[in-house]
């Protein structure tokens, strides 16, 4: 396998030695090897399939997210077409949109879309735990040290409920126009402006690690300008343990192109951190005027997608996904969409459209992931000592014989040993040190 | 005295017991109280007046700074014109210009200058210890370790070469933009973008407190967007001790009017530190086009001051000035030129025109601060027990009587003692806690 050479560093080499449940080499044996999660994660937002994976027939609009809000009439489908190219979904936990009347959040729902989730092998991410936008409303009439303290509480209820099932959550989001956001009173943008930023990054974080000391934490942003790397900067010099730099892209004005991108991930890549890429939207229609400086300003009717736009957006897909990976600290990438039905501003950003059939960016993605960089079911054979080397993308594969499967790591060390055994393979086993 | 209700919080009343050289307070004595130094400093650039401080005759071009170098005939009345409006003057300290050969720094031609204006009352600020432009050519062939060293050994040198003369430093000039501009190689450049930008300020600010403990140090940026708030917050959590934010405001594509320069105020100001506005701009001219981001990239064969521009100009510095003393924070403002002879782009951003006459904007600001501000000389007399009220604008007077005079501080305290004594006043004495 060759991606070619901007990819190569995401294709490893594992040597493996294959047992049976009795803990001997497999020797000489037939072994199905298939990727089932890659190290560079591909996701999307799983907003739409919550009433699919409650079983609602009926959407009350009172319980539908802002947006990602498909008809309740196609979400079987779209489920399908999810899980043939995401291997990761990000759930919603605005404030205001999971707990609008205080003390009763929306914690049953949100754990059977992440069951529903992660019996199709997808993973989680939660989005997101402090942000002034759809914030709890009630926090308005309450004292800024009471908006700490139920703030405060609400992280560590919420990443505890869900440790386990959502391990990576979007630990603070757009804390850079956090205290000066001035489109709508808010409980956050007061406390932030009375505490600042840095303290309000350091509550976000200190409260979710105590909740979950296993999970990943993101610092999130919208803002790619020397304002995010100052706060990164901050924010890191104060000491504040952040696993991953989040870094929206939501291309409504156009797509970046690669050289922009490029110089964006090298920018953010001094910090030595992982980077996932949260929020990535291309339109496969009109483009939104570059004047518009809040992206939620621009509010239209009608906004179609048109055939000269779907051919662009899978174009532009295609490059701007290669671009990513190419990149050695981009260890996620996340498409905000899967449909324009109730996409967010009403814009063409869905990779399906909004009759549910897929657009051609859908399938240039899923060619692209699940063909070219996958790699797809292989049989072959171990050798008499039962071992086999598998060369591909990083990541989590199933390997099953006639004696039972397991899920192996190929990437993060040169050998492993898998230990086969009947019946539903559990997590990844077997690492060892390369 | 009363300017309004706007400035009431700049005029301080404090009673003042004056003493006679044997220390017996003088009684039903005639005194002149005379404004000689505002709490609000007024200040200018010097630049111009290197040459006629150091008695040059003719200009060394290789000499000349890349701005503020007005022709030596106009010197002369410069001089006198800097003085009837400005308490204080930043010199120049750009490294580049300072030591453009290693190890030959510009030291006695800058200490003759300093003393100069002292001479004359003004108070003194250096700009800047560490930038990017106008930098060291010589450091671009230095490996980033040298670079941090010699650029501690220069803060250390230059910082305490003027202790006493010079006490207040620009300690570092835009570090938002520093270790991404990408205009030119620089070693400044390079060694902020290894080092980041907080571990940069804070070495800025070690040196020179280091080099002199009593000096009054300013992070300093024309970045007045949430990036600059960004780095103020990374930058006081990593307990860098800032004693000023410097806020620039070249506003060669328009005025920015009452509300802007307010809520930017609002915006500084959070952090509780004094705020200097370091580099102040009004055109009386053609304004720059709004869509130049640098303004060095707008170059211009010939920049003409024109009536109409003369008149808006006068208006605005005015306005300006009122809006900057208005807010309770500002410390300081400094305009930046006194001619456009020489300034910088060519832009007609002086006070002066290029002819050496004054414009109406250099008599609206002289009648602004030192007639409707200042305390006027005022003859008054003590009374029996030698004790007399100023209620001024707050700042340092001179208190002369038939005994010998002595200046005084109206403002810190309630009561002050002011020992007066024949021969030329020291600095403010008798400051008692109010």
């Amino acid at each position: 396998m060759d991606p070619g050479p901007d990819l190569r560093h995401r294709v490893r080499e594992t040597t493996l030695t294959v047992a049976g449940p009795g803990g001997s080499p497999l020797g000489e044996a037939e072994v199905t090897v298939e990727q089932v999660s890659p190290a560079l994660a591909i996701g999307n937002i799983g907003f739409d399939l919550i009433p699919l994976a409650n079983g609602e027939t009926v959407l009350d609009p009172a319980e539908v997210e802002t947006f990602g809000g498909a008809s309740v009439e196609q979400l079987e489908q779209l489920g399908e077409l999810f899980v043939q190219v995401f291997d990761t979904a990000t759930l919603p936990f605005y404030w205001g949109r999971f707990e609008p009347v205080r003390g009763r959040p929306d914690t049953e729902r949100l754990r059977r879309t992440a069951q529903w989730f992660t019996d199709r092998g997808v993973r989680l991410k939660g989005h997101p735990l402090v942000w002034h936008t759809v914030t709890a409303p009630w926090l308005r009439d309450l004292p800024t040290d009471e908006v700490e303290r139920v703030q405060r509480e609400r992280i560590r209820r919420d990443v505890g409920d869900f440790a386990g099932l959502i391990d990576t959550w979007d630990a603070i989001n757009e804390a850079v126009i956090m205290p000066v956001f001035d489109k709508e009173e808010n409980g956050i943008s007061r406390l932030c402006r009375e505490r600042g930023r840095i303290a309000t990054v350091r509550m976000a974080f200190e409260e979710a690690r105590a909740a979950n000391p296993d999970a990943t934490l993101l610092l999130n942003d919208f803002d790619m300008s020397t304002a995010y790397e100052c706060l990164v900067e901050g924010v890191l010099a104060a000491g504040v343990q952040v696993d991953v730099l989040g870094l929206q892209s939501h291309m409504h004005q156009g797509y970046w192109g690669e050289e922009k991108t490029h110089a964006i991930l090298e920018r953010f890549s001094r910090y030595g951190l992982p980077i996932h890429m949260t929020e990535t939207t291309l339109l496969s229609g009109d483009l939104m005027p570059a004047h518009i400086e809040d992206l939620n300003d621009w509010q239209v009717e009608h906004w179609p997608s048109t055939p000269e736009g779907e051919a662009r957006q899978a174009d532009e897909v295609v490059r701007h996904y290669r671009t990513l990976a190419a990149h050695p600290s981009v260890q996620a990438i996340t498409y905000w969409g899967i449909t324009d039905d109730g996409a967010w501003l009403g814009a063409p950003a869905g990779l399906v459209r909004a009759d549910g059939t897929p657009k051609p960016a859908f399938e240039a993605l899923r060619d692209l992931v699940r063909r070219d960089w996958w790699l797809p079911p292989t049989t072959t054979r171990t050798d008499a000592d039962g071992r086999l080397t598998v060369r591909a993308w990083a990541g989590d594969y199933r390997v099953s014989t006639r004696e039972g499967a397991a899920d192996v790591r190929v990437g993060d060390t040169a050998h492993a040993v898998v230990g086969v055994r009947a019946g539903r393979p559990g997590p990844p086993t077997g690492r060892v040190a390369g």
